[in-house]
């Protein structure tokens, strides 16, 4: 459970900007002035709707997973009945919880996970599966009318076995990511899935929203990575085989990835490992602007090289990088002017061109030929190698973007990121088109920034972060209208409705621009063949009525009563 | 269309063993002597069951597709009505054709496509796509009673259109490798997918078994090629974004591929391309065991090595394989022994070592760089090079196999391959178990062999072949016999039930062994949630009665009277 129930993180946890002041003042540049955000003190000050769970459901549920293994009360029912996106934020701040989930199960075993599901197939009882509760998409808040219950599967059985020989390791659906490369890395092994949300987020997680890390390029997106999965649905068990590959029908792995709870709730699954790297070149180079940068991370993958982490900022996200940087002093300033005007002489200033971070990372030999071979790329497009430096600072401050977002938060700035993936043919275009889009929808005092940071061969992700000052008490509403602005240009613009967040409730009205009515179709087919009573996750991913089918409220009532 | 109705290849093509007399000592050495089997002359004296499409379902499917776009004589319904295993060679070569399609209807578009499959699920008439006809689990033989029309994909246009900023071309169901890469390499691309159906096989048929080249170490199975894909069904028209990668829900690409027809008909795929490599190095080795060259396979993919080709012959298929070359004359004859003293040095003899294949390709550097790590991976394995020479001449009789089968069962020779794939932890044994019950079924006259060819981080793939002299009129019981023995021992074992070849109805009955109750019950479920008609290839890959729902023995009747 993360502690810190109004933002990101452990409660103990503080977040500090190195120079708070240049910070501020490069921001208040751009938004004007911002009217400090508010909180409540406590969760105790948020009142929720009693649990709408009938007494003998209660007690069946305790009979599976004992007294302590159920909670109604309202604190832990509020933190379960959100995740951390900005809209999340905004209202827990406020101590509002509109869509409270009727009570938390932590089931220990397999066995009572499946109990559990039965039970509300059964009882038409719709069951969210929260692992980390980091979805920004509103993929764990309780989007129907009728009774709910989330099965937090922090606890589930299982942990972490490895099978050296396969290079492969079976891990319980509610693991964490350190807790994950905590018992592969004495083994040698590492899964190389590191998403900003690692710290917090579980391998069920991953694979329900398709996650990717920061090292995708490298390890590949999460859905690579699962051998077979474990996975408790109304019918019952699904297990995949645990074969490398098949021929042998549709891949049931790949229907599950993605699935967001709306099938079943994982509760195992075998992921494919790599060796613990052993040497790592990570440096920065700067290119004149984004298209140069563009092509040569383009070429770069389409000539088979497979950086762990290419990320490429454009102008705007290079421009406020180095405004978060420590102003340098010493002999780090006279380094600073001495590298102003070694770029100067290519023709880049620091604040208009383009930061890459480009790290490769495997057996020496191999790192040492795929740099090289880089480089030799990179200088085409005219980067300017900025040496280890920014591979360091990047690799410091990684996980660091949801914390930042907090201290925004507190500052009356509205934050947020969103992203998607599109083909190299389309993707500068699209690029810009969603980018004018959030510029339109936030208005003059307003920023937008982008990076690429998942490469493939056949395209790229684009990563947004947009800040404008708060409307107060028009929040949500003002959030909507960039998120609606932004999403409708990158379905325009035909890229994926999502590269790695998912879809949850924020993005579902969207599926059938991106899919298409035959797409949404079969995951309307798909989801009534296996979940009949549409207990699972309902209102998540597929468009349409987000109520059980034959919970009518008269029904959900007399349940409560 | 393959023209040689009767085995392999185009009528005009034969294929000669270089030196027949060497080649029969050696399997009439260990099968006995076998009865030379006979043919039918012409394909005109297999006399069929009427056409039962009625005739008003006729003139709807000509005013589709023109009267040139349909079929019902006789003669090329039968070629129509089979693929290329060793059972249908047995039967076709007897001119028994069991279960005849009722017509070929060749459509041009994808319109045509879409009017058909809307017009069989009307009518419940059974509709099975046929690409290159080389399936060799019966998966275009018609498994139902009631009437079947065959789409042969040939003719549809769109061709191909490469992207070559994304490395990516739209491609025509229909297209087959070599009309495939002749588009694909003048402009510096490969999809370098080779399997060794590759001269007749279609992209739609390789999406639809997941099909593996013989490269697909380095350049994946097709289904990792696959960007988006359209697919006509009895709903309507399914067309997947072209996205590189996405969070937004299950992948519904990986769910056509593999669905070997029973969800519609796929007529274009957009695939990634890889650049055409500029420099290759193939050589041969041998190992003094299986268990050795397994685990240097192993370690070498999971170091990260990714060679084109990775083929480790057992001792069995070296031994036949050297049976196979021509005998070594003047100066090669020096070399010859030359060698084999080499070898003996290391306590290694030709006829009972392995050979492994490994190949390198790409660019010249990499190449180098793979290529020197290998070796020292495979040195610590007691691995001894044989030099460039048995690269080339895997490279030369690449395609072979198939024209050979025809050779053997000339000679009255069974001759079949079956193949699996598996975790490198039961790699051993299950290779081991599988052989053992080939041979057991096979009785004392047979030779089984196997190689690994297609490797994985987590496992690699087995590929049998199994050779007997065939018992007259009793060849397809016999045949069954070992496929049966084989197949339990795969699933018992844990193995995949296919890696590459498919199920179609040959491998079907094994599918809840291999799949469990539920993976069985959600491919069921999703079958009929989206073809509630049950027309789309009946009888195929998922286990259960064979009939489209209301197509009564009488209906049938009464449609054909």
């Amino acid at each position: 459970m993360i502690s810190k129930w109004w933002g990101w993180g452990d409660a103990g946890r503080e977040y500090h900007l190195p120079d708070p002041q240049r910070f501020w003042r490069y921001l208040r540049a751009r938004l004007g002035p911002t009217e400090a955000g508010g909180r409540i003190d406590s969760l105790e000050r948020v009142h929720l709707s009693p649990s709408r769970l009938p007494v003998a459901t209660l007690s069946a549920l305790t009979g599976i997973v004992g007294q302590e293994g159920l909670s109604t009360e309202s604190a832990e029912r509020a933190v379960y009945s959100m995740g951390k996106g900005y809209k999340d934020l905004v209202r827990i701040r406020r101590g509002q919880v509109a869509n409270p989930t009727d009570a938390v199960a932590r089931p220990q075993t397999e066995e009572q996970v499946t109990a559990l599901v039965d039970l509300a197939a059964r009882e038409r009882i719709a069951v969210i599966p929260f692992g980390g509760g980091t979805s920004v998409v509103g993929g764990v808040e309780p989007a129907g009318r009728g009774p709910v219950l989330t099965l937090d599967l922090a606890a589930l059985a299982g942990g972490v076995r490895i099978d050296s020989q396969s290079s492969a390791a079976t891990v319980a659906a509610g693991v964490t990511g350190p807790e994950l490369e905590r018992h592969l890395n004495p083994a040698g092994f590492t899964l190389g899935h590191f998403p900003q949300s690692f710290e917090f987020s579980t391998v069920g997680g991953w694979i329900a929203t398709r996650s990717a890390g920061q090292k995708s390029t490298l390890y590949g997106k999460i859905e690579q990575r699962v051998q077979a999965l474990r996975l408790a649905y109304p019918g019952g068990l699904l297990a995949t085989p645990a074969v490398p590959a098949a021929a042998a029908g549709p891949d049931l792995v790949q229907l599950v990835a993605g699935s967001e709870g709306t099938l079943g709730v994982i509760t195992e699954a075998t992921l494919r490992l790599s060796p613990i790297p052993r040497h790592q070149d990570y440096r920065g180079y700067l290119f004149p602007g984004f298209t140069d940068g563009v092509a040569a991370a383009r070429e770069l993958v389409q000539a088979g090289l497979r950086p762990a982490v290419l990320r490429l900022s454009d102008e705007a996200e290079t421009e406020s990088a180095l405004a978060m940087r420590p102003p340098p002093q010493g002999m780090a300033a006279v380094v600073e002017r001495a590298g102003r005007w070694y770029l100067s002489r290519g023709g880049l200033r620091l604040e208009t061109a383009c930061l890459m971070i480009l790290g490769f990372e495997g057996k020496e030999s191999a790192v040492r030929e795929q740099s090289a071979a880089a480089r030799s790329i990179l200088r085409r497009h005219d980067a300017r190698s900025l040496g280890a430096a920014p591979g360091r600072a990047w690799e410091r401050s990684r996980y660091d973007a949801p914390y930042l977002r907090d201290l925004l938060l507190d500052g009356g700035v509205m934050v947020d990121t969103l992203e998607t993936a599109t083909t190299w043919d389309r993707y500068l275009s699209l690029y810009a088109a969603v980018r004018e889009a959030i510029r339109g929808a936030l208005g003059d005092r307003g920023v937008v920034m982008a990076h690429l940071s998942h490469c493939y061969s056949d395209g790229g992700s684009i990563y947004y972060t947009f800040l404008g000052p708060q409307e107060r008490d028009g929040e949500i509403e003002q959030w909507e209208r960039v998120k609606a602005a932004a999403t409708e240009a990158i379905t325009r613009q035909g890229g994926a409705l999502s590269h790695h967040h998912g879809i949850g409730s924020d993005h579902r009205a969207w599926m059938e621009a991106y899919l298409g009515s035959a797409g949404v179709e079969w995951l309307a087919a798909i989801k009534s063949a296996l979940d009949p009573g549409g207990v699972m996750n309902p209102g998540k991913l597929i468009p349409g009525p987000p109520l059980p089918a034959n919970s009518s409220p008269a029904e959900t009532e007399a349940r409560s009563g």
